[in-house]
């Protein structure tokens, strides 16, 4: 596992290496989704709030599910968010998505279970469900990164536990419409009464506050009963450090109680036993509060005509910060290479289980997308986009 | 799992509904190890002046394995503290001493590995173990809670990956000597030997700062090369709720870069990827620091008389903030039972594995201790101390 590391991580370290040996000021890092834009100033202001009144003591234990409000602040947002109204005895605060998808996969599977996702999809999930004796089982998407229903259900057989989506995507940025979605929750109606089993749908979210032209990113639980949401508030708050997140269960999904139950329990015995209680007390103050997505906006704009104009083929995300053009050349990882010469880099493809294509991360400074770009022209050049 | 769940937050949970009922001022909680001592005010001021120079942008992500900063001023009070140099390259802030002994585990284990432990111990190792594919293997303790080298020794065999012990210990507060670790270390050597694989010593240390009369907390890195040495700042600083830690290998263990490097992986794929980088900020400005122990000292002692002058056996703890008696009458689930009725909260010796006593968490105010006296007896009485 440790050989077969993720390429984001890898590109990640490789640029602290090139910035060592080159200087900072001249490489262009595009391999990780470390939001560069600062939080909001109310996230600033109810932090200072948060510190100020943690004395006397408030950085002790709570119940392992997080705060009571903060869970039914979180859920009030969840409810308008979903279309359904669930209230905080169905939310649990994590450590950040990945905590919150590591909780739910251990209350969900049992060992050998399966668990569905989408090609090109962000890789540590088959890491999430290894970790608790599950398999993940890739189907591709379609050819403007929407969900590929029939390749889903293809891949649905007696040990599916959960199909897993995440939208706006990374690596696409694509947001999966409505239609789509209902299309998705009746397959798995379906798909569940063939084989037997409650088929749960996990959508891991932490990019639906960033979407852009006002493109609607439906909620799963109004669409689908056994749905699970997950997300975090590390992208959409640029606090990724921070490791704040939440689950949050639909009450219409089978043994809901039990589940919510299970995942309060995997927080406990994974280690996390709680969200981090400053942070907890932080977003409570702040549900629905995002960074301004035009900042986003602009910079994907200004990238995505510039890569067009240079020959690159690439879908416009409509949401997150990622964009997934085609290699020049078709060989995603000789593109990569030829583009670390120029010290511009992102990251493979192959490491989102697609190769042929890479990723750019493009939550940076302007100026770095701007010097980037005569990088991003001579590689082309040189393997033909 | 969820109906074996920990006796622990069970009683916790008890002691909430009791709560609700008999109003809050009439219930005696020593349930749960949650600190009720202020943090240091040198915490508050290094909390405060980080919260005010994370503009700009200091929420962000980091190496998974924290910051270098961090790592190398926690790497100076570790080699302090246990005899041996190390640098911060041998340190992973964590999660928590949870999170990190998930991390570390991971890293060890094979599936079909074991840990051996000592009866009593607390209850989520099992979880820990089992979390990676591993099984948790007790040993009981000698008759004064020290270790008993030899009963551990007959638990080693093939599968032994890890001894895993905990000093000052929950839940019986003894500090294993110097003289026992030594023979603990001899022991490992030869059984290594005879296993022919390393076994690797992991020590969870949350309250090595909380030993009283000036007792010595040996470091197990002076004596064991293949040591860990798992910590949090959930008991000495009282921030259980902010989920920091951190783990810290040997440089002479075996393969330590290569162990180093697959907790720093753990971390990441088991969804924490990095401990809270506010914490990681200002825990770095206070190594060393903790609240005052005689106050905890005081409580020990106020407590032990007393429940002595009651006729209670009980081991005087040296460290930690528990008190580990025999139950009167001998059944730990009928006394408990018995106190509840008095709204006096413990823990059954058996949610530690060894029953026939019980656990005091008198992490509380000194006024609910006095409170809590005449239950006691009452109970005492009742069962026949």
């Amino acid at each position: 596992m440790m050989e077969t590391s993720s390429w984001i991580r890898r590109m990640f370290e490789a640029g602290a290496a090139l910035r060592a040996e080159h200087g900072a000021d001249r490489v262009c890092d595009f391999s990780l989704g470390n939001p560069d834009v600062e939080p909001p100033a109310a996230f600033q202001s109810a932090l200072r709030e948060v510190v100020e009144s943690c004395i006397p003591l408030k950085h002790g234990y709570m119940p392992n599910a997080g705060y009571p409000e903060t869970r039914e602040r979180v859920a009030a947002l969840v409810s308008r968010e979903q279309g359904i109204s669930i209230d905080g005895s169905h939310v649990v605060m994590s450590c950040g998505a990945s905590g919150g998808l590591n909780s739910a996969l251990k209350a969900i599977l049992d060992p050998g279970d399966e668990v569905v996702a989408t090609i090109p999809c962000f890789m540590e999930y088959a890491s999430y469900v290894d970790n608790h004796g599950g398999a993940l089982v890739l189907a591709p998407s379609r050819a403007d990164f929407d969900l590929d229903v029939a390749a889903l259900e293809s891949r649905i057989g007696p040990r599916t536990a959960a199909v897993l989506i995440n939208s706006p995507n990374n690596p696409t940025g694509r947001i999966y419409p409505r239609r789509t979605l209902g299309q998705l929750a009746d397959m798995l109606e379906r798909a569940g009464r063939r084989t037997g089993r409650t088929i749960y749908l996990l959508a891991d979210e932490p990019y639906r506050k960033l979407a852009y032209d006002e493109i609607e990113v439906p909620g799963i639980m109004g669409l689908y009963p056994h749905s699970v949401v997950v997300t975090s508030y590390s992208k959409d708050l640029s606090l990724p450090g921070e490791r704040i997140g939440h689950v949050a269960v639909s009450p219409q999904a089978d043994d809901a109680r039990r589940l919510v139950d299970g995942i309060i329990l995997a927080t406990r015995i994974l280690g996390y036993v709680n969200a981090p209680a400053l942070m907890q007390r932080t977003v409570a103050k702040i549900q629905g509060l995002s960074v301004d997505v035009e900042i986003y906006r602009t910079k994907r704009d200004l990238f995505c005509s510039a890569l067009r104009s240079m020959g690159y083929q690439l879908t416009t995300p409509q949401g997150a910060f990622y964009i997934f053009p085609r290699a020049p050349g078709g060989d995603d990882l000789a593109f990569v290479r030829t583009l670390q010469e120029e010290l511009v880099l992102v990251v493979p493809g192959r490491g989102f289980s697609l190769p042929g294509f890479f990723r750019i991360a493009y939550c940076v400074d302007t100026a770095i997308i701007e010097r980037s770009l005569e990088g991003f022209r001579k590689a082309a050049a040189r393997l033909g986009a």
